[in-house]
């Protein structure tokens, strides 16, 4: 198998074979938690270690579960970058888990690249959870599965990424995915918060949600850092929820069967309204989570049986 | 099953025979820890999340031992409450564990009803392991069990529970589950720290603990907690030992076969001396810990029984 | 079984073939290890408790793996030691712990002779994981078995432990077992930071890397702790580093193919340079991580063997 498959480090390269790929084998995996099986045998005596060096409960979760339903030990550990030396220390912590035999090294970390890093130094297969500003692969991974649930495909479909662009992974890993399956991305943003190679990245950029989300299928909210507002990217959440906030009347300039989602956890009443929110048909938010457990036991399965240490 | 058996949300409204069976079963569950085996095909393939927005090792723990004994993924979440928009953070929380698959949520919060409130929007079987001054129905019931043991019986006994039963949560669900048995619970301690409404809570109140002890079977010592100083509800420590700390003089106005509790961790020589907490044969407090972990265990059985997703 | 074998509380006292046997038994976990197998019914139904009164992700993850690849439930409990009345907490906690019905107890702490206290309270066989300036015994054992596979036996060898010998129950556990199989330890640092007892414990004492390392088999380099630079026993971290940092010059001194080990994590630059810490043939400080979690699989092992409750 090509070197590139052993670690999932960005969407970034990816091919549309691979991604539906990784999707279908998602598909039976959620059939499988709805129905309450495991599938133990898979990943035993296997050893997931989460290495978080920035706090995210959900997704380190979402992590810790996949890896317990496929029957492998798993092991937390939360490192503050607080310390100095860090890039040295990330190279000796990577070193101690390659000794520790670890076989799958899900890494997230606040500096872009790290993970890349570290997989150049371990035996292990790398996932990476978020890496600074750079991406975010089975978020990108587990949106397409929803979208691809509820729309049937994931061509020809318009899907606007709305906020702070510039600053989320999340954003990059979905303009990666999304035009690489074939649809069209929009940015839709204040300019101090969207990509200044929007057009490189081959996505559509617009300043007003109004013409942004016009004849969109998708929107796609994104989570506001606060720290935004002290860095003044943003006059204020108030101001801020008034141009880009989504809320039922802004929605209404997408398709009449358009569906809203966003990573977590949101900030409701400033990136978007409890209205939308919490739309019984149109938002798909909760439906993301459950396919973030899918897409990662499925990215487990796939990147072990890529390096067993026994073949 | 009737509604209010899918979740363990508080003891006030259950039934004698319903406490019984818990209790009966829990039993078992001791003899199967002490001769080291487990039954994990119970709860194998289900998920048991951890929950806690206050801090409790010891509870935390026994919950965790408890599901692992019966073959459950245990996750733990501790998660702060400082963050802002505390509402919609738990309901958001409760809709991304329900899109998980969660089937046993585990909840302690500072906020009394924030495990009611999740059990209205999760699928999975709710149990509060404390909830502000509400009720800790779990250590009512090790408490009950450790009790039957010693006693033979939960009827027609006379038990003490001293010390800060007004914002006391074990107090609640102790008094609930003693009077609903046929027990006569007395509370005992300063005015400032005992309810307003015991009459109506059908317990007897005394503010000395010569008279409240005397003729008790049990005597059911409560944690004081520090910041009730701070808040001027009791002198000093150790004014408030002289008064209402158990010393063996103390304990001598009870039953000579009275038996000394307290759920833990101990202030040792403010609500209790070493001499009464450590007492070969009237303290009962380890075994409290012991019977912790059983009951947990029937309870988890009993409510996944009740809420299995393939029935 | 001799009574003193139910625990691992410290190297001094161990006999020669108690050492070896352990060293043997590890070794085969090694092999498994590598071979990515596991054998979970060897503690099936035990449950392993990690008590860390200090922070140590490393540690904490090695004794995690190790109970996890036995098929142990582990649970990890972090304490802080800031609370009051410490001593008080600490008999508690193992009272605690006892009624749960832990097996195996892995206690760090920072006060000297916690875990030995400890051990006398509970059921539970109890393996020091560090405590105070006292011993570290698995670390010991890891850096015994880590130098028997590279030199072929413990016996005949010339030892030089550098740096802050005073203060690291690492150096004084190496410092037993390695004078107990019949090796010459050196310790080697400035005057402020090594024992006043050294000839007491059978070791020689230097004062310079020169003369220390004249002939060495083994370099055995310390942490440095920050805390001994405001403690005033150093003058600065670069100082330190000109007299008794291992860099390449001091390293030639030692024996043609002496090895460099260092228990991690590593200040580099300070007490080690990377070019001697990443040295491909001669530094084994990798290697000490891994034979880490063979070691204490082996001490799990043996211990629960002897404690086992079915007896």
């Amino acid at each position: 198998m090509h070197h590139r498959n052993r670690h999932l480090l960005q969407i970034e390269g990816m091919h549309p074979p691979q991604i539906d790929a990784m999707l279908d084998l998602a598909e039976s995996y959620v059939l499988l938690n709805r129905s309450g099986k495991t599938q133990r045998d898979l990943l035993r005596g296997r050893t997931l270690i989460n290495l978080f060096f920035e706090d995210s409960t959900r997704t380190r979760t979402s992590f810790e579960l996949a890896g317990k339903r496929l029957g492998a030990d798993v092991i937390n550990m939360s490192v503050s970058t607080s310390s100095v030396n860090k890039g040295e220390t990330l190279l000796d912590t990577a070193a101690t888990l390659n000794a520790m035999n670890c076989d799958l090294l899900v890494v997230r970390h606040d500096q872009s690249g790290a993970p890349a890093l570290l997989a150049q130094k371990v035996d292990a297969a790398v996932i990476n959870a978020g890496d600074g500003t750079h991406e975010h692969p089975t978020q990108a991974l587990l949106d397409a599965l929803t979208i691809r649930r509820r729309k049937g495909r994931l061509q020809g479909l318009t899907i606007a990424i709305c906020g702070d662009v510039l600053h989320s992974r999340v954003a990059r890993s979905n303009i990666h995915l999304l035009t690489a399956m074939g649809s069209r991305v929009r940015v839709v943003g204040p300019p101090t918060l969207l990509p200044s190679n929007a057009e490189r990245l081959g996505v559509d950029v617009f300043h007003d949600m109004k013409s942004g989300l016009d004849g969109a299928d998708i929107v796609m909210m994104l989570r506001l850092q606060r720290e935004r507002m002290n860095r003044s990217l943003i006059p204020s959440f108030r101001e801020y929820f008034r141009f880009y906030g989504l809320d039922s009347e802004k929605f209404a300039y997408a398709k009449p069967d358009a569906l809203v989602m966003h990573p977590g956890p949101m900030n409701r009443g400033v990136e978007i309204d409890s209205a939308v929110a919490d739309h019984p048909e149109r938002s798909v938010i909760k439906e993301q989570v459950e396919m973030g457990v899918a897409v990662r036991m499925a990215v487990l399965d796939i990147l072990s049986r890529a390096n067993h240490r026994n073949d």
